[in-house]
């Protein structure tokens, strides 16, 4: 277990201009990092990317991609069905091996201080990065987004964590955390009544006293006239994957609705697939180490 | 993927003798492989062992670890519930990664020649390694056990595919074979009625009617007063764990008996557990790229 492996997942407000993938792509090549995704979606304006690898090449490549996206973007052209409040809009590392969550945090805030420094850039730390609790939460960071945030920087419980005080008009702010790694799950549902999916995101998600790990909302998926539990399960080892969904589909069937299907968006560790196996296949003490692959993992 | 990974399951009579496992232990440390399992069962009276490595060095360890079984164990004194034909009772070569089965049965059918002719011990391919399709099925080769090996050899169609032809009387016979990673997948039922077990078992494996690379048989837990569906899952991109179960709970519904819990022996591929999380988790095209170790697996 000697080498560390650190992710990053900076996300962009630039979601329909297939030419900036490939401007991130050209720095990201750069870096001894592996890219485990690079994709954009349309309707939110927005782009992810997630890489890993040893922490300094993962900070130094993000320092570069981040920067890069800087110069590209301009948030006063923005518009997107996604909150956001900055180009840079969220930069989150994630330990994915033999990192603690206070080395991890470490990182985080050395990135955040530079980020905001070379570039102007007002940030603020969330999740387990924070300095008080209440910038833990993510979405009370970003909430006016980025037409707000002029006002909001102006108000004396939000001075920055780094970077000036004045609000960037291009740049808007950049959220820069440390955290578990989430998992995006999705579950649509055979309706169209996007009510029966705001009632359960409610139900579900921790605000709405449902499970303590899950965020959750609902939406309509207009193309496919059918609707749309979207769930971020922050801490997969404390909620795992079986019981959010199964909680969804208990409460799906108030509204006598069925689970059409589910989406897995972006990554997932290893780890959250032996709850799905130990639950489903109810073998209580079902553990990674049996999974042949599991021993060819690099020590 | 440029690594070719090979894997060797060597079954031996012996499951009583702790002493047995230790002098192995001796001869897989000379060779470069990992080993996954090493472990006996008293009841069988049989032992496992589960190593992987480049093709060269598991072909040399399985000689040299197959060759020490052969002068520890006497099969005139052997007795357990487990059908067995010989000392060295089966040697199943998998591809893991990077090889082609023909490869493997290649390999296989090299092994097994010189095992048989070193070690005087008459030797039958079975699986994808058989010479014809009778000797596909290893319970139809092992049919007889060791105590019938001495006439099945007299037998016309029972020319031996490597080794001597005159029956061994210390050490038995050996199968030798290669093919798909095995899933040894067993189902606790809630019911002390043996009956409602092989009833199971026989409606879901493929002699009985049921799935095509099910192999299956229902035994009484007697020390837990329940019963057992013990189920082979011989090629799990055909007949995934899923479906597998899933069947025999609807056919253990019928009887107004549920599922207690499960087991997996021994070792699954990371791919077996793809099919578990799209089945349950309702994710048509869940792909196990979408799991960050992954992209850490050596290519």
């Amino acid at each position: 277990m000697g080498a560390k492996i650190l992710q990053c997942v900076p996300n962009f407000s630039e979601g329909r201009d297939p030419g900036f993938l490939n401007e991130l792509e050209v720095v990201l090549q750069q870096f001894p990092v592996k890219v485990l995704d690079l994709s954009m979606d349309a309707d939110h304006n927005r782009a992810d990317c997630t890489f890993l690898g040893e922490p300094d090449a993962v900070e130094a490549c993000a320092f570069a991609v981040t920067s890069r996206a800087v110069e590209l973007i301009d948030m006063r052209r923005h518009t997107g069905a996604h909150p956001r409040m900055g180009a840079v809009d969220v930069v989150p590392f994630v330990p994915i091996r033999g990192l603690t969550m206070d080395e991890t945090v470490e990182i985080a805030r050395a990135f955040g201080n530079e980020f905001a420094d070379k570039n102007g850039i007002p940030v603020f730390f969330y999740e387990e990065a924070c300095t008080s609790e209440a910038r833990r939460n993510l979405a009370d960071v970003r909430r006016g987004e980025y037409e707000g945030m002029a006002e909001k920087l102006r108000a004396p419980n939000w001075t920055v964590d780094a970077g000036p005080q004045a609000f960037n008009e291009q740049s808007g702010v950049t959220a820069v955390g440390a955290r578990m790694p989430l998992i995006a799950f999705n579950v649509n549902l055979q309706t169209d009544d996007v009510e029966v999916a705001k009632n359960i995101a409610t139900a579900v998600r921790h605000a709405g006293g449902g499970l303590r790990y899950v965020k959750a909302m609902g939406l309509g998926l207009e193309d496919e006239g059918i609707v749309q539990v979207s769930m971020n399960l922050v801490n997969y080892q404390g909620t795992p994957i079986p019981r959010a969904l199964e909680l969804v589909r208990a409460e799906a069937a108030r509204y006598g609705v069925s689970v059409k299907e589910c989406e897995l968006v972006g990554m997932v560790p290893l780890e959250a697939l032996q709850e799905v196996a130990s639950y489903y296949l109810q073998i209580p003490d079902f553990d990674m180490t049996q999974v042949i692959e599991y021993h060819l993992l690099p020590d």
